[in-house]
């Protein structure tokens, strides 16, 4: 079994623009990777591939190996997966959340497809038992379309349930529970620019 | 064991109003709360009570009983769990993604008390073994709160990790989530009124 991280650090995260500069945005995306990475060493997971378009943030990597495709990232992970001669993880690189228990759990799934909801029908993850079997489609409502990719081939599949898998960094709220339940580096940063904003409602992000 | 819902039909859900009315939010709460307790029974909890400060939507309540505390949310809560000689769950009105599994994980917990986060800091569901021993605060960052509260007063606890458990419905964005891996009487209201809006990002919401 191997792992695969797409990752792009240019330009990276333009949905947190109001809150974070694009400097700032390319430093953070880099330490969400890099405890992405640490999360999946911690689990056991031994062969790492990030997949970027550029060498750009990814010049020093050493924890993993970096693979070049300046395709579309369906078209990038999909050219993977045919090539992939063992069982494939796919993990977004935006999961701070995450935890070595959420990774073990989730390899350990006995389904062919494992898919780790995110917010708003995203896939934070992918658990992909013969990746010659099958195509991945990001962006949009991909939860659902990969259940129905898994399900029209004949492929069973589990729904892998945590509210912390399933946290992605996308949006300025998103950073709330961060600090809230996050720690490590990527929190840590957030925590220098931000503190918790409390109100009768939902806690908010205030500047410091 | 029991069981306890508060809840509040007029003038539910202000932060929905941008996409519902009054009336709507209020029919739709309603439909909430029943979905809630009918998974607490199917979870085999055979005592729960609704707490709410009027009769006003629960007048033909045959499935829970209704207790009225006109107090603010923590106050009557806190009496409700001073006058309790068992242990209690207090249960969020608005987690329609909540399944009957999630229920008797939450109770089986082997902890003194086990919260479930929701979205933005708050606690979704929080199990107390001895209410006679811990007191709640609602509002802001409260599943914090509740961490400290048992933290402080010697008593340990689980924190149950749940994409499901853990989206409760205040903002448009939580409608996504009902549409996307709900079922039942609250995504079917839903359904009839919205359908997904499919972007490079997350998910949007479209009136019908």
């Amino acid at each position: 079994m191997k792992a695969v991280i797409p990752f792009k650090k240019a330009s990276a995260k333009s949905r947190l623009s109001p809150v974070l500069t694009r400097e700032e945005r390319e430093e953070f995306v880099e330490l969400m990777l890099n405890q992405v990475i640490d999360t999946l060493k911690e689990a056991g997971i031994e062969t790492i591939d990030i997949l970027s378009p550029s060498m750009y943030g990814l010049e020093n990597m050493k924890k993993a190996n970096v693979l070049l495709d300046k395709d579309d990232l369906n078209e990038a992970l999909n050219r993977y997966l045919e090539q992939a001669e063992e069982p494939v993880i796919i993990f977004m690189a935006d999961l701070p959340l995450l935890s070595p228990k959420h990774v073990k759990e989730i390899i350990s799934t006995k389904k062919d497809i494992c898919i780790v909801p995110g917010k708003g029908g995203g896939t934070n993850a992918l658990f992909i038992r013969d990746p010659s079997n099958y195509r991945v489609r990001y962006y949009g409502s991909s939860f659902l379309t990969h259940c129905s990719i898994a399900a029209d081939s004949g492929q069973n599949f589990e729904i892998y349930d945590s509210f912390f898998a399933g946290t992605d960094i996308d949006e300025p709220e998103d950073l709330v529970e961060l600090l809230i339940h996050g720690r490590g580096p990527a929190k840590d940063y957030i925590d220098r620019k931000f503190k918790i904003e409390v109100s009768r409602g939902r806690v908010g992000l205030i500047p410091l």
